[in-house]
């Protein structure tokens, strides 16, 4: 093959011209060994936000990047490996419900996850609300924890995928973040370096999600299967909703406290659609690890793990594996004291209709829960608890929420944010929103993808 | 005014709007600060390569650049200050001309240029080539070259318009040069930093010029005139053809020795159009100086200078200024010998119809008198000499051009490119082309970039 010259390829995707898979190789392996430089690296997201990736160019980058590093080797685990990864949101927090449930079933769930940025919490930080909780193990750590306890979940380790921390790095500092193909190839080649058998993506739509627009998120999703099935591994796709925060909590611990409910049996009102989506989800990646005939089989599965205590165990068996002080469940509340607490309640009669589900991330945020930019600190103290929802009915001077701060100083904010967030109306609720919505498999995310062709949307 | 978040810039420039002045500032600012990083302003620049930079965008981005450094004092000087620009061609050797002809009628002329790069040959480089020629002089230095002179030809100082040089590094290392907004305003802000009182551009249209594309040539050159013009520099740009190599030669020593000829009042047939464009150029300078009513009353004072000898004595007197080794005149011949040297015959008989001289171009590079890339040396030695020009009739075996080479090493490949950049036809010429086509001043500017605006025509 020719030897290529960088400039001559960002020339040519400057031009709105599609890149080559050889192409796409020079520039993925030139982010890690430092040939392509950060400013050229940069030009060409730049170009291919502007333009578009084509569904060849993102299938080509995110097989790049998958090989771009180490990766973790599933099949020495002896059982199927599967995973499942959201696209964020507010109080999204199913990851610790649906690993010990697949666990619990007989499948070993490598997780990465990431960090609270923007609006949006992070997996990580939530776990780390309890003392002693590790996430920087090395790959050979990682891969013991699962072994031992079926599931583990970890931050990214330096060696695998080392060009999406390259890539990532850039688009965050040059406003390069939100476009289909670009986050795609983020998001599933870190996947297909697990060395999964099944993988179950949630793409959230609505106010909280990063992607707005329903057709935007259907056609990442259906991207997204389309490639990592074509890479060989099952996957398929949920679209869900986050028109509001998902379960009762936003926050850290408060939100490893809501699941704690849930792993030991019990069933609080406001935690109804976490539940329901956890065992939607958990019901999927039981069947793609092939632990049952169908979907519906693996709920039922996944459900009983939470009757028979077996998913609980093989939570706290992860906590305690990854160095986690299981003493801090005995009595949840008392573990972390907030420095401030107000209660927000209903300031007019009416049905809640709208909660803007991305200014109320940025009100939990303001809390001390998150943080404003990369390497701050986060609160494990902080953060929402709601005490209604979009649709309830409620009084005049009800309370609609409990905040949670680091201090008084961090609390005026964020009540006045989450206030401005929601709406109360004398009309009742006009449009009922469906938790999940469709759902991709490989023959529907193809079937989607020839249709968007045809009609020639993209970005 | 609001503090900016840079990120925030780009996503809008990403997105096809346009940047206010204001936002325009804080870019260029933090180029020079390095408040804005080297992936961001490539970003911005890739965005505006591929959406375009309107009017006033470009016209915002030149006046920032033109006050990022230190300025050129011309006030000091106690006669009006005047310069030349040109885009760059083959054989271009017109600064060599018009500098000491506008000192020799009473005007200033501080010039500053560049080197060879591409296919493009460098003024500088040209200079070298003459024994103690220095370039790089301070500006106390360059300013006292011109008060004693009346002329000096310098390379870019390090503290007039730094943004420039951080911008053009990323332009080159991103595959973003060749836009009519990046280049008029890296351009225009370099000469309003010399406090010109009259300012000429030659851009150059044809097969040998950067912007092939004649629209583009008269956008980018309308664009200039009116940007300079509303900055209070008398301006015109004149659309001159590049369509085969100015003058008789290409390379270094070679150009200077030719332009030596005219200088000395000689007029060798070969040189014609040479003194043509020069006597126009420096016409206009002269008459926007105010010395001359009409531009054609500064191309007589012009030629004056020639035949007198004013000119040839104030370009010995700038060469001495800086530096250079007047002995090397008394035999031009004399002083570089190639080490090899070959004649290109006319392989059929007929009529030059093409000189493909972008293709000229990297052939006279080839020899070693240019650049592979940036920082290499030059040869002062290599370069052609060409016997016939298009429209002339050629017999079988005629000479049409001998190739000076640093070695027999490096002389084939130039022959051969050469060879292959040139048509000889049995059929006539069918289109003369003008040597000055379009000229544009203030109000035929404005004209022509209103009309371009209603059809909507850009980059």
């Amino acid at each position: 093959m020719a030897r290529l010259h960088t400039v001559d390829l960002l020339r040519k995707k400057r031009d709105g011209y599609a890149l080559s898979a050889y192409e796409i190789e020079h520039l993925v392996a030139g982010a890690v060994s430092g040939a392509v430089t950060p400013e050229q690296l940069s030009v060409w997201l730049m170009a291919s936000f502007i333009h578009g990736l084509s569904l060849e160019e993102t299938r080509a980058l995110t097989l790049a990047m998958r090989d771009s590093g180490e990766k973790f080797d599933a099949s020495r685990l002896g059982k199927p490996a599967v995973d499942k990864h959201s696209s964020g949101g507010v109080g999204d927090k199913t990851s610790f419900l649906v690993a010990p449930m697949a666990a619990a079933c007989g499948l070993a769930v490598p997780m990465i996850s990431g960090r609270a940025l923007g609006h949006t919490g992070g997996t990580l930080d939530k776990l780390e609300s309890i003392p002693g909780y590790r996430t920087d193990l090395s790959l050979a750590e990682f891969e013991s924890v699962v072994a031992r306890c079926g599931c583990a979940i970890v931050g990214q380790t330096p060696t695998l995928v080392p060009a999406d921390r390259v890539l990532y790095s850039l688009r965050d500092r040059t406003g390069t973040v939100e476009n289909t193909g670009l986050l795609c190839s983020s998001i599933v080649s870190k996947k297909l370096a697990e060395g999964l058998a099944g993988l179950v993506l949630d793409v959230k739509t609505g106010s909280g999600s990063s992607l707005r627009d329903r057709e935007k998120s259907a056609y990442l999703a259906a991207m997204m299967v389309a490639i990592a099935e074509a890479a060989g591994t099952r996957t398929v796709a949920l679209l869900t909703d986050m028109d509001q925060p998902l379960g009762s909590t936003a926050g850290n611990w408060i939100e490893i406290a809501e699941c704690l409910e849930l792993l030991r049996g019990q069933r609080p009102d406001a935690s109804e659609d976490l539940r329901e989506l956890s065992l939607e989800l958990a019901g999927w990646m039981i069947h793609l690890g092939g632990k049952a005939f169908e979907p519906e089989e693996g709920r039922v599965m996944a459900e009983a793990t939470l009757r028979d205590g077996s998913a609980l165990s093989a939570f706290l068996k992860m906590i305690e594996a990854q160095g986690g002080d299981l003493s801090v469940f005995d009595d949840p509340l008392a573990t972390h004291k907030p420095g401030a607490t107000r209660v927000l309640e209903a300031w007019a009669a009416g049905v809640i209709t709208e909660m803007d589900t991305t200014e109320i991330g940025w009100a939990v945020q303001r809390t001390g829960a998150g943080r404003a930019k990369a390497g701050a600190p986060v609160d494990p103290h902080a953060g929402f608890e709601f005490h209604a929802r979009r649709g309830a009915r409620v009084e005049h001077g009800q309370p609609i929420a409990t905040i949670y701060a680091t201090d008084e100083a961090h609390i005026e904010e964020p009540v006045r944010r989450l206030k401005g967030a929601i709406s109360i109306s004398a009309e009742p609720l006009r449009v009922e929103r469906a938790l999940v919505g469709w759902v991709f498999d490989r023959q529907s995310a193809e079937a989607y993808l020839a249709d968007a062709g045809k009609k020639g949307s993209r970005d």
